[in-house]
């Protein structure tokens, strides 16, 4: 009988990342398209499907079960429904399970994309060999997810890990989710924007001022070259991050934090604002306990915790 | 052979008290008598042995194997050690269980005050029921017990749980911790009272003015009879509960959350408070979905869990 692999896809935003992983982690082939945009659900199935087809049949030699898809949003898991999906509204409330299962012949699963992503980094990325660790997005938002005792934590509702709505100004900047202060907007790469922008006229000589069309990546390249105003921006950045991530350790105590998306990139400029934060506030020897890790998977972690799901049997820990 | 019941103990930094209790949660035999302050650990031992005993001999027809003490606290569980006891600094690195074992001859056991009474209010109390939960304890400072599927989130260092040290303003009031900010500054006991002190100036007519020796439960007298400093009291310390348990909320999805302690006592005062903004800062459906209570069991929370992990088998999360 043919070894058994699976098939893992990220639906991203822009990108959709279909691969055939084997049950070690191995990325055996990878398919890759734009994720389609509008208002139909029936052209992105129609590219997971296209995507997994051309996964299996670069793979024919072995044995495929089961998909797990990575869902920008939040997802009921047992049900195999996406709840929203902020970045592709068409899929809000869509039974997507079901349609792929339809498809394809074989078992669909679903997860939140950063749930999966922390199960990659746990499967053999950064946080690998840890029991309680928690994974940190950095991307044009902030997501999370948390692993206790191996087990990702979802939650009544299968929505845990909300990292990015954790206040750190009660009566700060609003806040797309309806509130104010998330972390979302101190330490996200919008949030990096922001606030180069918001800080500009303190420092008219910043190379960034007068630029309406800045990305983060040219805050944090302003900075490596000692740009004063970028300096102040990670330091802001970093500061807030350490508040959020304080509340989490205080609360959760874990072993090991791994902070990975784009905005990770930005590390050297705004680690230490964060690590001198953490050691301020975090709970008595808490601070030190909980290692602070960049991901190692970068935009793979997605897509291979949505194989570690496929491998299954998978454990919640609620 | 007689049927076996346990002995639990709640050792606070004013009362210790033991109970005889069986495996159904019912206090058969309650022994109480104030804790032994100062520099030895023996009078505490010695009080804990000679309570226990008081109990065992009151319910002599049944068998006792176990005893299980809160501790005010952090506690190395595994270790039977007590790590740091703030208000009974004593007992700081004590190895409590050998020495409980050894003077009782039955097999001991430690938790933390604030998770044994989570469990206790679990096992038979508000959030009996219900597998994932949250206890909030406001008393002189903030203490917290989290629940995921039935079983005490305990983190790698066996001290998750410490929601007193979420931060809810990065610039705010010093906590003894260290850092600022923390919840237990502005919704404990202690925070009642101080915020009444420092808004004397704005409400000059305030029965609660010129008090030096303001108790909280005078600042919830006043705030009951309309007093305008009072309601403006209970309403911050509201306000800011509710951005420490939004993170809570955001991050555990959790389905209910049981609010104990003695500041609970305001709740009719806070609590409108609390939930509006919850309302308006937690992430979508979250708010809705967890329910907000008050513990059922007063006092009683921290002997019945330690009554229920005696019982075991214990099984933690993490």
């Amino acid at each position: 009988m043919s070894k058994e692999i699976v098939l893992a896809a990220d639906l991203g935003g822009t990108n959709l990342r279909v691969a055939a992983i084997d049950h070690q982690g191995t990325i055996l082939y990878r398919a890759k398209r734009e994720t389609p945009r509008g208002e139909s659900v029936g052209a992105i199935i129609q590219a997971i499907v296209e995507s997994a087809i051309e996964c299996r049949e670069n793979c024919a030699a072995f044995q495929v079960k089961t998909i797990c898809v990575a869902i920008p949003g939040t997802v009921n898991v047992s049900e195999g429904v996406i709840m929203t999906a902020p970045n592709l509204p068409a899929l809000n409330g869509f039974k997507m399970v079901a349609a792929l299962e339809k498809e394809l012949g074989i078992k669909a699963v679903l997860e939140n994309d950063a749930n999966a992503a922390a199960i990659g980094e746990n499967w053999c990325g950064a946080s690998k060999g840890y029991a309680d660790s928690i994974l940190v997005m950095l991307g044009t938002g902030v997501g999370g997810g948390i692993m206790i005792n191996g087990k990702i934590l979802r939650g009544v509702d299968g929505m845990a890990g909300e990292i990015g709505h954790i206040c750190v100004e009660p009566f700060g900047v609003p806040c797309s989710c309806g509130s104010r202060g998330c972390i979302e907007q101190y330490s996200s790469a919008s949030a990096i924007v922001r606030i180069a922008k918001e800080l500009a006229a303190q420092f008219p000589d910043s190379i960034l001022n007068n630029n309406a069309q800045l990305k983060a990546s040219e805050v944090f390249d302003a900075g490596i070259n000692g740009d004063q105003l970028a300096l102040d921006v990670f330091r802001q950045m970093g500061f807030y991050l350490g508040v959020a991530l304080t509340s989490l350790i205080n609360t959760l105590n874990p072993e090991i934090i791994v902070i990975g998306g784009g905005a990770s990139a930005g590390w050297q400029l705004f680690v230490p604002h964060l690590q001198e934060t953490i050691l301020q506030k975090a709970f008595g020897s808490f601070s030190e306990r909980a290692k602070l890790v960049r991901g190692e998977l970068g935009d793979d972690a997605g897509i291979l915790g949505a194989a570690k799901i496929a491998c299954g049997p998978l454990m919640y820990t609620s």
